[in-house]
């Protein structure tokens, strides 16, 4: 026997809202398994960590014995889902959304368990493949224009001036019946998706069912600081980016985003995410230990602790190599101006003049932070600027 | 080979606007058969003489070898269209729908001819039961919600702050691909069909084909003089009324709707028209005659004029029965009070008083239009006040 109230708790953490939750703690004390719709449309996926918020939040419903039904929208993909696009979406091919669900799958079993026992896979052109005109008309019965238009995507498009198809005014009908025909209990959904999850209550009660419960989850900012994680800002950590690219994306991390990160991504105790809040806080090498902790745990929870623990060092290993030291050799330079070449002998009395010249045309040699490839190029340095020559070398300039 | 403008200013004497008249002239002069849509919807039928403007277009069409295309839109019958409906309308069974057709093709057989030559019953079933969901939210694609809620009445419904379920939205999505599906020439239809068939034309360009043209046919008042006949306020003229009745409610018409109504529901020559108009405003008995010629060529056109000769015929027996004539005799009474029978006693001498007891009890006495019965009755009428007494005896009071 689930104690309700407890799940209902754990999945607060990264919980925005809930239609329903009278409903959600009756079904879970009732000990049925729920059936817990997963729909998705069957565009190229690339699931980010985002995305994945809702994922585990049906992974620990799993582990409980509830069922995850993906349902792959193979039908409406080939409508096109509107949601957040300010331009209709052409129409995909069926072998290009087949290719699509392969991928969604392979993406989705990194967070969810696949055994049969929790997890089931439908396409809605299961019902709709079927369904005749009159019937889907009859669907279209149960709702109105007005309804449909207050969705506040279709008013931005409007606001906007431009034009909404009629297939795509019907998207979310047949995503509201969808909920129906596979008897969803629980859907967890981006917000932006709430609107589409109401009308499948709203076609479960006139069809007379129980109403799903809505659960979104919480939606955090963008690496850049953005209002989210998206593909086409380039600003998210892929479910498949490897453990060195979801650590290296982590620590470029503005620092004010890393307690948000910790409680939304990690499972690391509320106590801890805390503290790395108060750290990042601080900057400088504080804020810089607390991201490593947050990318180990994010690595961790993708890749397991070998995996995060490699990434450590390798990070550790880099950083030394490439980091401005914090103290380096001083060297006097007199106050005639010189070439960057006379520059380097200077710096670098004991190497041959082809040595160095050979530094410069491979781009290794910086001067205050600006690189120089032209020997001849005159430079003159102030006092205290930092001269890089080679991975490891670095000076500093006292003028006489 | 079709004089193509001799139709196309054969038709105009009952079309309001023509929209792709270019096209008609074209296709007329071709000399091929056109396919002509006349769609409707098969809620039980009560064809009026309004209706039937388009149904004698049609004809002149069919009697040059065109080809009338009886359009049973079954299947969107089980949507509802909403033209002119504040209410969203219920659906309606099979089995009505069958009944419906049937009393349809019943009424149209009255002036359309009905031989394969030039006659082809299709119904919209054909092509939308065999549709899959997919292929029908393709064709939602073609039109966008601005374009469709343009249409005068969803705006109207909206202004008065009512609903409009998806299903009705789609209604003229579904109409307009009709005219693609059953390769439409052209159509004749009332103005409140104008955005429907626009939307065939819309669905046939952007599927490839040649755009039907679109014929709206002039609309006549009501009976009453009201903006149309329409069934709800019964004042219009059925196509199934008796030739006696369609008689008698052509003479009921208004003074100044004659001219009209013999413009748009007869075949008189123009002339002739003008000059009904013309009597008509005279008012008296030169209203009435031409009311009279006006009532004789309609009913002539439906039930040829055999019927029309005894209408005639009829009417001036009950005219001549019951209207008071233009000269009468007149009866000088004293100055006394008397009794309805006194009264009687007066101007009928030589009838008994149980007679003119008798004709009382039958109703058959009114003085100055008010009908007496009871013969002890209290009766002062003034000088010039009109006795009948019996169907065909009438007397003008003079006082002494």
């Amino acid at each position: 026997m689930t104690d309700a109230q407890a799940v209902i708790d754990r999945l607060r953490r990264t919980t925005d809202t809930v239609v329903g939750e009278a409903d959600l703690r009756t079904r879970l004390a009732s000990g049925r398994p729920l059936r817990i719709k997963y729909g998705v449309d069957c565009t190229a996926p690339e699931l980010h960590l985002g995305h994945a918020v809702n994922l585990w939040m049906m992974r620990a419903l799993q582990d409980l014995g509830h069922r995850v039904v993906f349902l792959l929208g193979d039908l409406t993909t080939r409508i096109g889902d509107p949601t957040g696009r300010s331009e209709t979406r052409p129409a995909l091919s069926p072998e290009q959304i087949e290719l699509n669900a392969a991928a969604f799958l392979e993406q989705v079993s990194l967070v969810l368990r696949t055994d049969p026992d929790v997890f089931e896979v439908r396409r809605n052109s299961e019902w709709y493949g079927a369904m005749d005109v009159a019937t889907l008309l009859g669907l279209f019965a149960h709702v109105t224009q007005a309804q449909l238009m207050a969705r506040d995507m279709f008013r931005a498009r409007v606001a906007a001036g431009r034009e909404i198809a009629l297939h795509e005014l019907s998207y979310p009908v047949l995503q509201g019946y969808d909920s129906f025909a596979m008897r969803s209990d629980l859907t967890v959904v981006g917000s932006d998706q709430l609107f589409n999850e109401q009308l499948g209550r709203h076609f479960q009660q006139r069809l007379g069912a129980e109403p799903q419960v809505v659960i979104t989850s919480t939606i955090t900012p963008g690496l850049d600081g953005g209002p989210k994680q998206s593909k086409s800002l380039n600003n998210y950590i892929a479910l498949t980016d490897s453990p060195r690219d979801k650590f290296g994306k982590l620590m470029s991390l503005p620092d004010e985003l890393v307690e948000t990160y910790a409680r939304v991504y990690t499972e690391l105790p509320l106590g801890t995410v805390a503290a790395l809040g108060s750290s990042a806080a601080v900057g400088g090498p504080a804020a810089r230990d607390a991201k490593l902790k947050l990318a180990a745990a994010v690595v961790t929870r993708y890749h397991g602790a070998g995996a995060a623990k490699a990434e450590l060092e390798a990070f550790h290993r880099v950083f030394s190599d490439r980091a401005q030291p914090d103290d380096m050799p001083e060297v006097v330079i007199g106050p005639a101006p010189l070439t960057a070449l006379e520059l380097l002998e200077a710096l670098r009395p004991r190497d041959s003049r082809s040595e160095l010249r050979r530094l410069l045309r491979q781009g290794a040699v910086s001067v205050g932070g600006v690189k120089l490839t032209d020997a001849e190029a005159r430079v003159e340095p102030a006092g205290g600027t930092v001269v890089r020559s080679g991975k490891r070398t670095w000076h500093r300039v006292r003028r006489a």
